[in-house]
């Protein structure tokens, strides 16, 4: 009987034990495959730039550790050669700037580096005694060290040359101390230098040669786009997550020579204070959109008032941003005079409406049903304001890049035939609101 | 004639060209000597750990390096010593918990590395051909480089094991290109191992030991800071600049363990929860800002029936932020109690104003001078269920974390204290106004 009942609850454990193995394998195969299968999927549907990439590093880091396969080569460098391998791995990047920027601080980085511990290690050797000469390079790395660290605080040096002063140290050090053995100091600082040379050149070569991303396109077709989502949002009052600009961006840009249509020196400063003021126009038609969204409605004959002069504000603030958008995008000046003839005409809608409300004719109406409208008219005031300062900056970005020039009247056919295509009125007749309400 | 001329002429050239250097020197001198002294007193005023941060590094360095001096050390490692010396350079960050993930990155990442390099070595040599071999060799270098980096890609891995990633392509590339020369792979890839961990346990020492900086402690004040300064600027609705909280911080202060007040598996999460409602009342007050800047005035008997409610909503706002600010900073959940009586009272006020606003007395008042007051009046409504949810979530905090409790007494006595220390009125007394204008 009891023999029984245990053998039951063993057969019972071990089917229950078969159970939860075979749903914690079920769970593992999904965290360990499907998932970032699912994932991986994802993100090169994303942007497929990003599968380049990583054939392109896998190509590099290849061919680079050929080196140890040709005899000559080899024979050469010795087990510095791995040093080209690791500077191929470290220094590749998903952009050209980018890359770019580390290839000339490992290098400069490495060179200064090598120098002062070379020079370092012959001060040392001057003395000669066994006591002496370790304690001065010991003094030597812990200053130099110690100096490199607090530079890397200093905010214009950690934007630009962060990874410099790292590899700085790095060679200061292992440059001095390998010296107290070996005493080919020179030699070993020149093949070095020569190794990171090399790693570094291959890897900008297929950086640059094999499908280059340049952070520079990258980032103007990331303020064209940005212009033109609030286009469409004043055109369709709709919902819009905007991707922020990141400083990174613009130094990796400034890293990048002459490609496509950018010139050398091209003024990528503008993109980040043109970035900027999107950012302020964005937070404004945020507000905007909140406005919209709530429940309480005002009655007809009040919209009616205010409907006109806010659709023509809405509607000529998002022409004249598409047409901003669009001079970027084909970096054409023309557009901006465009754009900056449906200003004018927004410029004059607030004028108008900024005299209805000097006007007394509100005396009658309830206070609560009015506001909602009031704020939604001043704030697409305030839009047309900050449309003004973007085409500002979008103007000034014009005539530093030289955008080209078309006739007016093909930029205006253009405008209007794009002006055709947007059926859909502007929202302004939706609902507005203003609902006040503490939880 | 002519020589005297000629004479006064080069005479002219040199004091201008001595002017020219002198100039040239001083500009020079400022620019590489004034301007970084000036801007490292700053930086060092600013947080003086930055250069006990420094000295760390230098002396870890100066440590590690000793063991070329040392024979025995030396002579058991060879060369390979100095992978010691470039793991504390790479690895020495400037909080515990940014050395602590680096360190375990690196050190899992030259495991794995090495591990699957010894492997590949050992496969690729099973065919014994010169031909096949490096073909071999090359194929899954180039395999394992380019899924590597495609796996950085992914959110959550670049997150928490971007740079063990880095080292694990190192590693790997390394140990079996370099096994092709050497037979002692296994040697190599030890050697490697365990030069990366005595050149790692010695930064993390270091870095513990001396002065730790604690990434954990500086996101718990940050947070504590920020609710402190919302509550300032209610008081004073002064202008302030909020430090954003990164994202990374959080990763950081989650590779920390126990130390100080802090448990193993504080809820660091509810910090970033924190910080994103502080954002969001930041910008609350920003445009409310906005609107007490501008210049148009509301007559004084208008201003007078908001005056009250407006009063309270701010200076009790003000004083439950100030006491969640002091909750958060002597971990004391007594203090989220009495911001919670502060909230009751100021919600309270809000109702009132709704109230108000109801009423129809309104019909006789010009509508652009009341705006702005009511504006403001609903800003303000909005800031204080701004501060409920800050209230839920720091209440959230403390009951994760386990703040300590102290008697209600206590709690609002300090409270009482720092409330008749508040001297300055809440300035809703100010000029308010909304001035529109498009030029």
């Amino acid at each position: 009987m009891e023999m029984a009942s245990e053998n039951q609850e063993s057969v019972g454990f071990l089917s229950r034990g078969c159970c939860w193995f075979t749903s914690f394998m079920r769970n593992l195969a999904s965290k360990l495959v499907l998932e970032p299968a699912r994932t991986a999927r994802s993100l090169a549907r994303e942007d497929p730039r990003r599968i380049i990439h990583s054939i392109k590093v896998g190509l590099a880091i290849a061919l680079v550790s050929l080196i140890y396969y040709f005899d000559p080569l080899y024979e050469g460098f010795g087990v510095s050669a791995m040093w080209a391998v690791m500077t191929v791995v470290v220094v590749f990047e998903f952009s050209v700037g980018a890359t770019l920027g580390r290839c000339v601080n490992r290098g400069i980085g490495t060179f200064i580096g090598g120098a002062l511990g070379v020079a370092a290690h012959r001060l040392a050797s001057c003395f000669g005694s066994e006591i002496v000469e370790p304690i001065i390079l010991a003094v030597s790395i812990f200053i130099f060290a110690a100096s490199g660290t607090f530079a890397r605080f200093f905010p214009k040096w950690k934007a630009r040359c962060d990874y410099g002063l790292l590899i700085f140290i790095l060679t200061f050090c292992l440059i001095s101390v390998s010296g107290y053995r070996d005493d080919e100091v020179i030699d070993i600082a020149l093949t070095r230098l020569s190794t990171v040379m090399i790693g570094g050149s291959a890897a900008l070569a297929i950086c640059i040669l094999l499908f280059p991303v340049w952070a520079g396109e990258d980032l103007h077709h990331l303020v064209a786009d940005n212009i033109e989502k609030l286009g469409d949002f004043l055109e369709g009052f709709g919902d819009e997550y905007f991707k922020t600009l990141e400083d990174g961006n613009v130094n990796f840009a400034k890293w990048e020579f002459r490609h496509g249509k950018f010139r050398f020196r091209h003024p990528w400063g503008e993109y980040q204070k043109i970035g900027g003021l999107i950012r302020e126009c964005a937070f404004r038609l945020d507000s905007l959109n909140g406005y919209l969204k709530s429940e309480v409605q005002t009655p007809q004959e009040i919209r009616e008032i205010f409907q006109e002069s806010c659709q023509t504000m809405s509607s000529e603030s998002s022409h004249a941003l598409k047409n901003m958008a669009r001079a970027i995008r084909t970096m054409t000046s023309s557009y901006v005079a465009v754009a900056k003839s449906h200003i004018a005409i927004a410029k004059s809608a607030a004028d108008n409406l900024k005299s209805l409300l000097k006007t007394n004719s509100w005396q009658q109406t309830d206070l609560l049903q009015i506001i909602p409208v009031i704020t939604v008219a001043s704030l697409l005031i305030e839009v047309v304001s900050s449309t003004v300062k973007i085409a500002d900056s979008v103007h000034q970005l014009a005539s530093l890049a030289r955008f080209k020039k078309i006739s007016e009247d093909d930029a205006s056919k253009s405008d209007q035939r794009n002006t055709e295509r947007i059926l859909r009125s502007p929202s302004i007749e939706g609902s507005h609101g203003l609902t006040i309400s503490v939880e």
